[in-house]
């Protein structure tokens, strides 16, 4: 047993209401030493990828033995199954419906998927409409409690995944699309840098080319390195491509929104 | 004195303003291991009414012996009374303006309210403006370090309670309204299983009718057993009769909002 | 070695990405034990001035040996340098545009300013657009862990301040602005209680006259006081004269901005 298990909530709840605080509640109620610590609540509503995204961009930045919890659900209360995933480093919660298909690519040597059956570490008052609070919650507390995870159900193979599109590699280029715009109005690409190294593998030393809907997009190494007011590109903290603006907002400036396509083109 | 003691906080502060964090740093600077968890900021500005409600349906959900701080405060620094709430196993800290209507109802058994005036307990440089730092979280800090509730101040019997709007039972039909609606645009009523079932025991076995606005609302089990787009009643997780659409705003679609009417009929 | 160290995080990265998560869990990662308190994320993008104001209204209301970490950072990536910041109660780290400079002015006695040089502290995958998750964030736990302030660089005396538009005490008058509109509505001036004392002090007994925009606006001990929708002024919870209504939005009802000027007289 850990002195200070650190649990992860990721919703589409936001803050306004006291789900969240709620689910804490409960988690606390069955182990006062967890450590729970809000990844995001900005998820837009029933966006499963969306949280399967920031999910796989995140997780690894925390430590050994985190249990991620994520409560984005549009099935609640249906027959889709409530999951515990285990890896080799940590431990994820939710529902059957795709949310952890980073997890599925990225951890697939040591993955193990539970079908979490175990309705005795279930709130008693269990509803129908907040698994969240009555499920998942419940279930991370009795884990970091120490709880093992054979205790909460049998392993399962065919859990439900989702299409991550990831962009196909071309001849001397990638063509992906916008998938993410953040707060600064910084938008990012599902381009990353494994996609760009496998390119540039295809003619070492040829200039690589950032295209946005056709037009060329200088690449830089770090924000303040652009000029104020330009459109530049990044390899951003999560090695994907971005595309952003120097103190002001890409998305904004150039009109940028998710699913713009972008291409990457590599040839001498 | 617990190892990790909670206390939570319910305001209308928002999340914008240092406001919030300012208070867990007073009250880390009393007691250190106190575990300070956020149930609501996104109450309305002097809605009295909503954080009854809030922490009045989410309270139970909390480990024995958490103190729950109340701020949502149109009066502050005025003459109305600071008070520490006991209960037999939680307790509350907050204005005398109603904010704990909701305890005063479901606790009466165990009951006891006490008016702080022990003023060795708030912070030295006290303004009169911003109570929630100044008094109700030192107050919190000392009582979870383990300071006894008699050291606070004087029981006193004649605190403010608000109207809960518990809707009236009539002769096969309850009425009610709706109170809420959530970042979902789930609508809530004022109706609880308490009240459906006292008017189900009117008429044993007699089909039960929900109505909004007077046009019908056929009832589920869960959102996940509705139609997309289509309006639909539930039970929700606080026990309370709620509209919703599944993977849609009820409040939006249907045009929702509170004080709309609402009746439940059970005739034969 | 602390056995609830607090870090305290202030940024403009809002609460709808995962960012601030994100640090929590960096920290986590090397300091298990540490309590990581959010002051606000509300910061406007890029707005040095307005995240210096919020650290140096709030930071002494939190425990001694608490580390501040403020990531509000136009030119993250470049070469501004990151700071460590040790005061006799405290310690302070970010970036070195500014954000510190009311430490600067109201610790002056015992500061000492480090440039953080010592990278085998950040992350190894650092990152030249997310300093806040792979530099500060690291650094903040390992200081929280124990390590010494020297083991992360240089004493430094070339830091860079801010303009911190204190406002000049002209003959029976200061001259001021708005600097701040919070939730509710409340417009915070520059003008403290330092310069209002400087100011009686010139004629004791005069009559003390608050004027926004050219008109004269009376001065109330506490909201409560105030009759609605009437505009009032007092001196709040961190000591700066501010502008409100009752129960109701000053900025709003009166069309108060930031840089309407304010002016405080005092003449026989």
């Amino acid at each position: 047993m850990q002195s200070n298990p650190v649990i992860t909530l990721t919703t589409d709840f936001g803050l306004n209401d006291p789900f969240v605080g709620v689910m804490k509640g409960a988690i606390l109620s069955i182990n006062p030493s967890a450590n729970v610590i809000d990844l995001s609540h900005g998820i837009a509503s029933h966006d499963i990828r969306e949280a399967a995204f920031t999910l796989g961009m995140n997780y690894k930045f925390f430590p050994e033995r985190t249990c991620h919890v994520v409560v984005v659900d549009p099935g609640v209360g249906s027959r889709r199954r409530p999951l515990l995933v285990v890896t080799e480093r940590q431990y994820f919660i939710g529902p059957d419906n795709g949310v952890f298909s980073y997890i599925y690519k990225l951890e697939a040597r040591t993955l193990q998927v539970i079908h979490i059956t175990a309705d005795h570490y279930f709130l008693k008052s269990k509803s129908s409409t907040f698994q969240g609070r009555d499920v998942f919650a419940p279930v991370a507390a009795w884990l970091s409690g120490g709880k093992n995870v054979q205790n909460f159900g049998e392993v399962i193979t065919d859990y439900l995944s989702i299409d991550l599109q990831i962009p196909a590699l071309g001849k001397g280029a990638i063509k992906g699309e916008i998938i993410h715009v953040d707060k600064f109005g910084n938008a990012t690409t599902n381009i990353s840098q494994t996609e760009i190294d496998a390119l540039i593998s295809q003619n070492p030393g040829a200039p690589l080319r950032v295209l946005l809907a056709g037009k060329e997009v200088p690449m830089k190494m770090y924000y303040g390195e652009a000029l104020d007011k330009e459109l530049h590109s990044v390899i951003n903290s999560s090695e994907y491509v971005e595309f952003f603006v120097n103190r002001g907002s890409a998305a904004q400036l150039f009109n940028i929104t998710i699913g713009n396509t972008v291409e990457i083109q590599n040839t001498p």
